[in-house]
This record gives C-alpha cells, structure tokens and sequence, in this order.
C-alpha cells in the first residue's frame, strides 16, 4: 500500500535491462557516445522534433532549473502557478540557476492557472518601469501538482498570451507520460503543436531509474543549455547510461504504456474510495494522483495498516477522528492490484 | 586500447548486481531509504569518521563544486594548482555553485604545489586590504591531473599551513581510490588524519556508473551541504541507486582491488613503453595515467591502429613526424593485458 | 505641485554647506577618514548603539540588499510585505545580493502584515522538508508604502514572532525620520528596542544627495557587510561625501525637524483635501504620504496645472470623468505651503 | 606632500559649483531629469558616438562590473592583465556582476598585456571543449595600474585580435583623462576607433565626487546595461547630482585640463627625483603615477615628514636602511608644486 510518490517505485525491468546491455566495453565519456545520440534522435522522433536541443539530466529540478535558466534574464520574473514544483519544492534551484529570476505565483489551489490570471499578472509588471522585474517565461505543470490537468484548449490559451507579450513558455512535465496517456494525445501535441517552447520530459517517476530529458524546441539555445549544463555540475561523465534508461523508456511505447497502467490504478483507486460517504475527492484526477478528504479515523486505519502516503496536516495534529484531512495518494506503473484493492478495504472498513 | 579515461570504462559487474539487487519494490524516496543510511555508513566506517557528513552525488564536480560552496564565501579566493580539474575543467561550476569566489592557481607543471608555493600566495591576499578577495580554502587533487601523487609528508606540510592561516582544506579524490592504493594508505591516513576537512570521493572513475561521496568531517556542515545540494538540483528521488552503487564499491574492498588493477595496469603500461628509445615519461607516474612524450610517428601508428587516448596538441597540428607530442594514457579497472601489450608492440614496432 | 516623490526634491542647504566644508584638501580613501568615523559615531550615537556596524551607501536598495545578504542565505525565503520596496521595486536586487533566496509576500493592501500573518506565512515552511525554501529573515518598511505605520506594539509583536522562531528581523527605514517624528519615538525605540535587528536608515528622501546608512546591531556582522559592500561596488573611494551628508543630516536634530516639516506639509494637504466630496483616503495617513482617490476630471484639472504625482491606474486609461482613480502624494521637507494651497485650490475647484 | 591616491583629492570647485547649482527645487527622479539628459549627451559628445548608451555610476568598481556583466556570461573567462584592478582590487566585484565568470591573468610587471599574448591566452581555451571555461570579453586598463600606458598602436593590435576571435573589448578608464592627455588623442581615438566596445570612463580621480560614465557604443545593449544597474542597487534616486558633476567635468575642456596638471605634477616628481643616486623608476611613467624603487633610508626620512603614500613591501618589514623598496606616487590634480618639491628636498637630503 505505498501511494507516497511515484518516485518510490522501482525501475521498470526494460529499463534495467537496458542498462545491463550499456554496460558493454569502452565508450567515450560525457555525452560522446553513440548511444546518447541515439536516445537524442529518440526524444526528437517523439516530439515529432527533429531539429529540437535534447539533453539528458539526472534530476527534473535539474531539468527545470536548466531550462528556466535558458529563458530567464537574472532581472526577470518568472510566472507560475503558487503550488507549482519549481516554486515550493526546488529549495530556490530556480532563482539559483537564473542568477536569481524571482518567481510570481498565480491561480489557485488545483495548482493550474488560466490565460486570463496569466494576462492579469504579465499586466502588473510594466516594462517600462524598469523599478519592476522584467516580464520573463511563463511555466506551467503538466500533471499539475495537485493531480490535474490543462487541457490542449488550456494550454493554447496560455501560449496564445505568451506569444502576444513575447514571452516563452516552459512545461515542467515530470509526469509528461501520465498527461498524454490521460489526454490521448501526441508528444508532439502536447507541446510545441499547442505553443510550448522547452519542456522537462520525465522519466524517473514513471519507471526509470534517473534520467529527464530537456527539450528546447529552438536549437539555437542548444550550445547554452551545454554549458549551463557543464556549470551546473549535471555532465554525466558515463552518459551511457542515462541515455540507455532515456531509449528504453521510449521504445516501443513503454513510457505510454507505463503511464496508462499508473493512471488505470489510480482510476480504479478513485473508484474504489468513492462510494465511501465521508470520502470526497478535493480535485479532478487527471492522472495518476489523487487527492483525497477522508476522516482522521480512517486515515489512522490505514496507516496502522502499513499504508504509506502524504497526510497534509499530519495525523498528529489533533484528535478529532472526524476531522477531514486531506491525502495525496499517487500511483505510479509498478502499483499492484492488490495494494489498492486493500487500501479501499482498510479505508472502507475504519470504524470510530 | 582504449586509454582516453578511466570515465571511459563500464560499471563493474558487482555494481550492477548491486543496483539490479536494489531493484525490489518502493522505498522512500531523496534519501530516507535504508539503502542510503547504509552506504553512508559504509562511507563513514571506510573514512573512519563516525559523525562525518557524507553525501551521494552523480558527479565529481558535483562533490567539487558543492564542497567548495560550503568551504568558500562568495568574496574568498580558492587556492588550487593551476591544472586544477575545478580550474580547467569545470566550465566555472565552481564559482556558480560559491557564488562567485576566485581561484587562484598555485605551482607548475606537474599539477601539485608544495606548502611553501601555498604559504606565499596566501600572504599575498592581505585579510586587512578589503579590495583583495578574502582568503578561502584550498582544494587539492589525488591523484593529481598530471597523474602525480602528493605523499602524505607533503599533504601534512600543506594542511600544516592551512591550520595556521585558519583555512580548510579540500581534497579532490576523483581518484581518490587509485591514490590509496597507490600509497598503500587507508582512507582516513589520507584524509583527516592528515587535516583534510572535506573530500570529493569519486567512485564513477573507477567502475561505478555515477556516484561520488561528498564527505564533510565537520558534522555541523551537515545540513548546509543539504540545502546546496537541493538547490543545486543534485539530490536522487530514487537515491537507492546511488547507494547500491557506493555500497557495492566499499564492499569487500572493491574500490582498493579495482584501483590496484588500474594502476598495475598502469605500471605495465608503463614498463612495456620504457625502453623505447625516443619516448620519454613527462611526470613521475603517481598511479593509474601516464603522460608519455613520443614522436608523432609513434602517434600516428597507435592511432591508425585504433588506440584511443589523447594526444595534447593534436596529431594534426603539425606535419614533422619527429616533433614530440604529449599523450595521456589512463588505465582504469577494465583495460585488459592484451590492450596494453598490443599498444606497446604498436608503438615499438612504428616505423618513420 | 510636485509631489511625485520625496526623491524629487533638492538638498537641504545644511547639508550641501557640509559637503563644501568637507572639501578641503586630501584626505584618505574608501572610508578610512576621519569624517567618516565621526559620521558613523553619530549614527551610533543617534542609535544609542555605541556597538553597532554602520556602513554608509548611496541607495536604499543597496542597503536593503546588502543588509538582507548579510541575514539571508541563499536557500532561505524572506518574509515581507507584498507591497514591500525589496519586493517591488528594486528590479531583483535582493534575490541577487542575496545569491537567490526567494521572497514570500505577505499581508494586505495597507503593505503592512502583522505577527499573526507572520506566523501563518512562517508555519508554512517546514525545516525538515528541505525541498522546500529555509525560513529567512523577515523585512518590514517603515514608513510602509503605503504610507502607513507600524505602531511600536505592533512591532514588538512582530519581533516577538521573529525570536520565536530564530529569525532575524530587518527594518527598511528610507522613510526611518517621518516615522520616528510621526510617532514621537527615538531612533532606538524603534528599532533595536523593539527587537530590530538591521536598519536601513534613509536620508536621501529627506534632504541629503545620496547617502543612506546601513545599521546591523550586531557588531559580529560588520565583515561581513563591508565584504558584500566591496563585491557590491558599492564602497565610495572619496568616502568624505558620503560622511559630510550623513553628519550634518544628524546634526543638532536636522533629520527630525526635516521630517516634521514634510509630516505637517501632509497633514495640511490632506486636511486640505478632506472635506471634499468625492474625495476618499485610501489607507491611514501614517506619515509624509497620501493615498487618495478622486475622480478623473479632479485628476485632470490638476495634471492641466502642472500638478506632478503619480496616479496608479494612469489619467488615459478610461474616459469616465467620474471614474476614482487613486493618486499618491508624496511631501518632502521642501514642500511649500503656496503649493499645498494651489494643489488643494484646483482640487476642489475642478468641474466636470 | 600627498601621494597616496587620486583619490584622496578633493572635488574641483567647477565641480561642486555645478552640484550646488544643480540643487535647485524639486525635479524628476531615478535618471530622468533634464541634467542627467544633457551629461548623457556630454558624454556622447565627447567621445562622438551620438548613439552610445552612456549611464551614470557613482563608483568604477560600478563602471567595470556592470560593464562586464553585459559582457560576458557566467560561463566565460574574462582576458585581462595580472594586475588589472578588476582582478586584484575589486574583492570579486566582476565575479558577482557576471553571476560567476571567471578572469584569466596575463602578462607581466607592467600591468600590460600585448596583442600576442592576448592570442596566445585565448588560444587555450578551444571552444569546442565544453569543459574548459568559453572564451569571454577582453579587459584591459588604461592607464594602467602601474602607471604606464597603451599606444595607440598597442590597442588597436589588441582589438584586432578581439575582432578575429569574435570577442568583446573593453577598457578599464578610472584615469581615461590621464591617459588621454598625456597620449595628446581624443576620447574617440583611444575607445571605438580603436576597436574598444566598452568603457569605463571615470571622473572620480580626477575632480569629481563620485561619479564614472559606462560608456557602451552598440546600443542594443542599453536595456540590459540598465536592468543591471537597477538590480544592483546602482540607480541614484537624485540622479541630477551625478549628472551635475559628469557635466561640468566635461565641460570646457575640465577633464583634459585637470588629467594634464596631474601628469605634469607626475613629470616634475620624476624629474626631482631622477638624479638621486640610488632612486629608479621601476616601469616607464605614462601619466600620473611613478613607481619608484628607493632605499629604505628615504623612504623613512619622507614618512617621518608627513609624507603620505604607498610602499609596497611596507616600512616596517625589515631593518636594511639600504634595501630597496618600491613606493607608489600618484598625482592628482589637486597636488601643488610646494608638496612635490619639497618630497623632492626630503627625498634628497635624506641620509643614511
């Protein structure tokens, strides 16, 4: 019964596999090797992008806050949602990789904003009151931070702002796979079809073991991304081997395929807990999280059961066992039926 | 006949058992696995420093540049050799990641600098001139760049002059493994006990896939190196991976075998090419890499042969095919006995 | 009828006098003359802190962001108002002499918070979620932004919460002489006594050329502070000008009695204005500045006169005559009464 | 008998005329005055770049850094000379401003560096290898920090080697007038016509109170000029005083006229002292500054009488009344003919 994160899974064997066979002779270092290239050219056949700058990083962070990092002026501001990763989650990588950018949080608790809060924000900072931070790139998630999801009408809305105020747009797609398994729609559409110009493609959460792509549609950044990536201390000498991780997870549809499992558990978790009558949903799922109210008692069942997710306020916060408190559970490729099944038996079972 | 990196060569099997062992259901994630509290205990009982600071990163600078963050404020100037990997090598993460401290580059050819070199550049920083940098730490690398060793009389004479000028000392050991095995020292001798207060322990050199320990002997460091560490975009979700690595390599002495294997590789290498008339070793060999003088022609034989090394200026900067030219040759834990003696009989057998 | 900002208006000609006194002759460089020290004894002693670090700058964002990158670390977030000059105004400069902490806004429209705010906003950061920003120093202005003040109870709760939680609390004083006359207090009572632990004390807006002094009590930091000040380019080589501005500024009450002036100039123009119709205060007259709104075609009538403020929503945004726009009016000591009269004269009589 | 700095000087009485008639009633702040356009126009005049973007900075420390900053990026090493104030005195003012470049040190005792040595420097730094730091602007000073000058001809081989390798030059002018005066050539001749990008153009030593012009003759890169400024902390509010004082420094020829008594000053030191036995100059004067190698005996003799200046080894390192010790005497334009001839006398009569 483990929904903390999709981070605590496992690699997916493929991807093992994979790495096993990189490990093969004498190669060269940092980026050089065929393989690298290989899994490059993937990412761009994917995104339908032959031309895009694709690197390969170790961290989403890394990937977000090298991409930010591209697009920012250190005298910018950057916007987001107020729950976005980049804001309340990088310890300021953010601000430390734009040579301090500040960041102004827009929208509200499900973690999106729309093109008007956009326009109302960009408004507020007058380009000619150089008093202000300058207008910079706009970033939204993509599974959002609180489980939903932008529509591709949502996200032309955006861009459509972006585009008007000269603007660029980042994706932080840390569950990227998730999103498009949700929607049913391409790489491709997902992105720049709808306006996106730099997206951090992940993988760690859905299967592999370490590796996020940084795609920049406009290659001419490609030479500063490489040395913001060199001084970032984020080369990896033994490329190989996120490269091998990055081809599997693309080959032959795994990356969707391992999204569209996740999402069906979490819809078959939803399912499971809705009946419950003290259970209410805080958010529309859009993949593979779920956010939940529940009473304390039950959250206590659960946990005394071994289960492992967020519990925003904590337990132990009170001792209202009727006091609703809000929990995250997320799955991700490797949960089994089983846990689920169990979970909502627990959860259904708790008695005051 | 590969010998262009030791960055060149695959994970060793035992470490990717390691990981493929680690590969087992959902565990916390960014550090709270028991796998990490494990490898950070090896590391510890390794350096034989119970309350150290240790830290799993996926690359040397990395370790470098994060260290140096801790050890250095943004107006010191570091004190280095002038063929420093921080120096030369890190495209300036060094000073992203002190935001903005100096290096100041110390001795000659061999990459090393004595006591004495370091005593008079920091006098030359006055700490009562407000207009000089500060006066930093000084970091130094074993096995050096040139492939020299420091002894520990030298490291003594060196940390000697940092106690006495209130500085830290840091030791860049991406090589750090092949140098003990080389000195025939334990990790400790070569580290505290020698007043060294922080190490770049490097493992992905020498057969790890990308792992390196940041260790800090000064426990209250601890949480500083955390908080740099997130916002430099450096720490694992799945940090399992980092620990089965380094747990891999501390076990059983794996990283002091492997290291001997390079370096008596190495030492072959070396013996095989001595008697070469026209070629000539251009530093004392300290370890795993040589730095070898030999006609082009020789060059030219090796590489049409298919060796793959660097040669400094180039093969194709000149057309005299007596002109000496500079090649590194480095040995890691996989280069086989049939590589080395075949580039010896090609570099032999080269004719004008 | 200039009344766009205190920044607008000329020196004071004691202070002027003083700058022609101080230039005489040669004197050492980069504060190490004798006018300096006095100068920064008269702070100290203006202060009643006989220990504290007093630098002299020439802007008040310098030192704001000075003084911040003295209290802040990178990782850390600051606390303030969302009005707060650091915030708004001053183009990132805190995030960069910072080196990238990040800025969490706090509070409501009169750009003051209270210790309730405070604590909520302080609560939400975790120390033990090291994703998230370190809880930093926390910022207030006083007077704020909008003109109004912090009462010293309100302070001292406000530092209360700061103690609690190991916060340092950090006061932007470039109006530090209209508070200070406005609530009858002394520059001690407002600061260290009421738990301040950094002033930034302004004088320009109140009659000098361009000097501020930036107050840490705590002596321990004044290294600190004149090494961020060297690396900042902020440290004056002819430091005499700096010094002769600030002394006479202090001398025999001049920064009170500048400041009572401008004070009464306000209260004047807003008795003034008050008993016109559709006349209404936006926020509590703290000190030498006005918020008021008033219908467009007053606004008009003023601007054809030559009247010089800023109105925040522009005159040519809209047509509606009757439309309120908020204006702000700002008295320096220089203000004449002829002015106030004209101001209020073409206020009232302006028709639609 | 004042010799420690141009800095030390007072304020020409044009200049701090100008500034007492500046301060006059209430004008528009932040630089957008009708002085501060007029000094900007000066400035342009002076040098003939009718479009150059020109702002004003109270420090040269300010001048270089921002400069700089938009000069380089963080990725970059700076090419300057190994005594070049940027490097040496400005406690990582350049580091800071550019987010963490780094300089690269050349040539010798002289503080001068030629075309060849520029090449060769540059030359080290293969652009194709991501490692290494990119090659960044060039920055030399004129006059130099050890008093000497660059032809004519000398800069313009230097700017020729920029031009070819695509890099950006700029020029360090805290004593551009010296410079000017002495090399009989106009603001023009000694900056863009001779290739130079970027200057630092002070007033500072030579007459003003604080105040340097940033002179960048490519337009474009006045936005980015002023953001910098803004973010650190460099914007005067009362930006008239400035203004004021770069005006009448301009004015009239002032600037030329007051460089050109400083140097003459300088020739008559150096003419007095050359016929003392044992005096030597240790590099070749160019304007307003001798270093000059005495024995400790005068030295001693000059302090016991007032003298003030810098000896580079100090008095008080050893007790060889013969030794020989180099002392720094720099001339403003303030130094009367009464101090230099009685330096003269003492030097002269002193005895062992």
């Amino acid at each position: 019964m483990k929904f903390a994160s999709d981070n605590n899974g496992p690699v997916h064997p493929k991807i093992m596999e994979a790495l096993v066979r990189a490990n093969d002779g004498a190669v060269p270092s940092y980026g050089t090797d065929a393989l690298t290239a290989a899994a490059v050219e993937k990412v761009r056949e994917v995104f339908e992008a032959p031309n895009a700058a694709v690197f390969l990083v170790p961290t989403g962070t890394a990937a977000n806050a090298l991409l930010l990092g591209c697009l920012a002026r250190p005298w910018d501001t950057i916007f987001s949602a107020q729950f976005a990763h980049i804001h309340v989650d990088e310890c300021n990588a953010p601000e430390a990789f734009t040579d301090g950018a500040k960041i102004t949080p827009l929208g509200a608790d499900i973690a999106k904003f729309n093109a008007d809060e956009l326009q109302t924000a960009i408004s507020g900072f007058d380009p000619s009151n150089l008093k202000q931070s300058a207008r910079g790139p706009v970033s939204l998630t993509q599974v959002t931070e609180r489980g939903t999801l932008y529509s591709l009408e949502e996200l032309s809305a955006i861009s459509k702002v972006c585009r008007n105020e000269g603007l660029s747009l980042h994706l932080d797609g840390a569950r990227f796979a998730n999103a498009a398994a949700a929607l049913g729609c391409s790489a491709a559409e997902m992105s720049w079809k709808v306006g996106v110009d730099a997206v951090s493609f992940g993988a760690t959460k859905n299967g592999a073991m370490a590796v996020e792509a940084a795609v920049i549609f406009d290659p001419d950044k490609a030479l500063e991304f490489r040395r913001r990536q060199q001084r970032g201390a984020l080369v990896f000498s033994k490329a190989r081997y996120l490269a091998a991780q990055m081809q599997a997870y693309l080959t032959d549809g795994l990356w969707l395929e391992l999204a569209a499992k996740a999402n069906a558990s979490a819809v078959s978790l939803e399912a499971g807990l809705s009946d419950i009558d003290d259970v209410e949903f805080a958010f529309p799922r859009g993949a593979n999280m779920i956010y939940v109210w529940m009473p304390r008692f039950r959250h206590q069942a659960l946990v005394d059961a071994g289960a492992y997710y967020y519990i925003e306020q904590g337990l132990l916060q009170g001792d209202d066992p009727n006091e609703l408190l809000l929990g995250r559970l997320v799955c991700d490729w490797s949960v089994d039926a089983d846990s689920i099944a169990r979970f909502v038996e627990v959860a259904r079972g708790a008695r005051l």
